[in-house]
């Protein structure tokens, strides 16, 4: 799932995205609900009309961002009270009052609310968010109203294989309509991540759909499937897009480096994507150098056909049976890169703000 | 013809451009010049096949953009001297340079290089650039090798009636493809505007493209045309688009204004564009909040659209004979505003960077 969590996935529109081939897109609770609000957005008609979409929408339940971007975050088993990182203004949620958000937004899949901690935090502590979690669930439930609106429950619990066991048996006792493992994409070791997804994945019912929150970039789509995952999403295709980093099977490739100056054929001669059938690499580096605003669109929609290209062939291979070749294969050929590409100080603002908040529990 | 200096009109494709009915674009032989260099796009095919539009292309001389971007312009009879706005270095255009520059990139339709004053310089320096102008113009001419790349001349004179009449006398004996009225973008009062393209025209054939430079506002174009004007060329209307200005009937409407927090309808309930047909003036007000890259591209469609209807409404009007009463009507109907909207911090590298640099002349 591409990020469009604003209510747009940046630089493209709804028809960018079924050219590409994007079935699904996930829009965030918490930023929606700063601006322009529930209920304009309410309405207006929902969520599907205010972005013109009209393919299912998953929606986080902003538990996620209140931790990682909202200011003075205090938790209580009452919910969630923060003060948002737009105006500094002071919010209260609660598990009940996301479900009627995302209710009142119209999506097709809603996330329970989760007290989402840093994998390294403390023990006694990821085990209270465990419990809290469980709690909020069971809230959550109660409070749907809607059948025809999808709602998943998130396993918490750290990288304690002991806590995941805990957190995923009281929440697949409730009976959700799909299972997320959340609490991964917050920077621990890729290791820890797979050897939780392991740990956690036997206490999920494989009738119903997994998503694993926050991550795929895609070695970790590949890495994921294999473990049992169907979901996925995270900013990084999109984001590194807007930094000139494109998706190839060598890599990430910077496409603001000399060697592609007078580069006549496309980033990636492998390619489909409307980027690439039509612009030479060289053509994408000077919009890059002159930051010119087709930059980040073109790029953009190379990376995401390339992630869902990926996905398209990950489903053909699990239904041919071949997927372990398939995945042997594409790890063989795909050179995995970490390299973040340099922002200058005028791109900073294209990438998410991400500040360490102070949160207190109480 | 919508501004696409660098090779790109801002945050549009090529297909962009024709679904909103564009049949022609500006490029800038001084921008292309410096980033990615004339060499570099001839290399690659030429500019239509680097930018992707198979459609007619004027490129500007680059001589306006030396005069208003570049630092320390040095003037002398051979060229202009000057150093790049992006990194200073040093760098000598010629009237044969840019010609060859221009052919190189192989554009459509080229424009002359002319010494470009503001027309409140003194008079005996806009008499020296009138000059100096008709000097380079033949130099040129001459220079020219394809006859199927037109060549525009270029009249200056700043708004003096006898130094216009002059340079329109000089420029038409040589037997340009076209005819420009230079100088009359650089914020003399309007009324000086329109007395001097008056002053002017009577020495332009009738026979040949008369194109009116750096102007393009709706009441502007309107004025022009019925002043004997074809073309048109302004930054203005992408421009004002990515600072939340859209066109309307009612004027320049900022998007941002409360009455669209939650206004259901499109921006211009007049407009088929595809921004209007598919978003609600809330959706869009939403973006420009939250900055959005899909922002600057919604906006400059519905301008571009609004700009281009009204073109091909006046085409039709002549063709009927019946432009007189649809100017009467468009003016008596339209609501011309001048109120240009506070840039945010953020967005300032949006909008082209404008320097008044330092001039010399030899």
């Amino acid at each position: 799932m591409p990020v469009a969590s604003q209510g747009t996935v940046k630089a493209l529109t709804p028809e960018d995205l079924k050219t590409i081939g994007v079935t699904i897109v996930l829009g965030n609770t918490y930023h929606l609900y700063l601006r322009p609000g529930i209920d304009v957005i309410d309405k207006l008609g929902g969520l599907h009309r205010f972005m013109a979409w009209d393919g299912p929408i998953l929606t986080d339940s902003g538990g996620y961002q209140v931790f990682s971007l909202a200011r003075l975050c205090k938790v209580s088993d009452d919910g969630l009270a923060f003060r948002s990182h737009i105006d500094g203004s002071e919010h209260h949620i609660t598990p009940e009052s996301v479900i009627e958000f995302q209710q009142n937004l119209g999506v097709d899949i809603m996330m329970t609310l989760d007290e989402c901690l840093p994998s390294n935090a403390e023990p006694s502590r990821l085990r209270g968010a465990v419990d809290r979690t469980s709690l909020w669930a069971e809230r959550c439930l109660k409070r749907r109203t809607n059948p025809d609106q999808l709602l998943f429950g998130i396993v918490q619990g750290g990288t304690s294989a002991q806590l995941r066991k805990l957190s995923a048996k009281a929440i697949t006792g409730m009976h959700f309509d799909g299972y997320a493992v959340g609490g991964l994409s917050l920077g621990e070791a890729k290791e820890r991540t797979w050897s939780t997804v392991d740990e956690t994945i036997p206490f999920l019912p494989s009738d119903k759909p997994r998503y694993l929150m926050g991550i795929g970039s895609p070695e970790d789509i590949i890495e994921g499937v294999s473990r049992g995952i169907d979901l996925f999403d995270s900013a990084l295709p999109t984001r590194v897009a807007r930094n000139g980093a494109l998706f190839t099977m060598e890599g990430r490739q910077n496409v603001r480096k000399t060697i592609y100056k007078t580069k006549r054929g496309p980033i990636d001669a492998n390619c489909d994507c409307y980027t690439c059938r039509n612009y030479s690499a060289a053509y994408l580096q000077n919009l890059f150098k002159c930051e010119e605003l087709l930059a980040y669109r073109l790029a953009t929609i190379h990376n995401l056909r390339f992630i869902t290209r990926l996905m398209q062939q990950i489903a053909e291979a699990v239904r041919l049976g071949i997927f372990a070749d398939f995945k042997k294969d594409f790890l063989h050929k795909y050179q995995v890169t970490n390299e973040e590409v340099r922002l200058t100080q005028k791109q900073k603002w294209l990438s998410t703000p991400r500040r360490r908040p102070h949160i207190e529990v109480q």
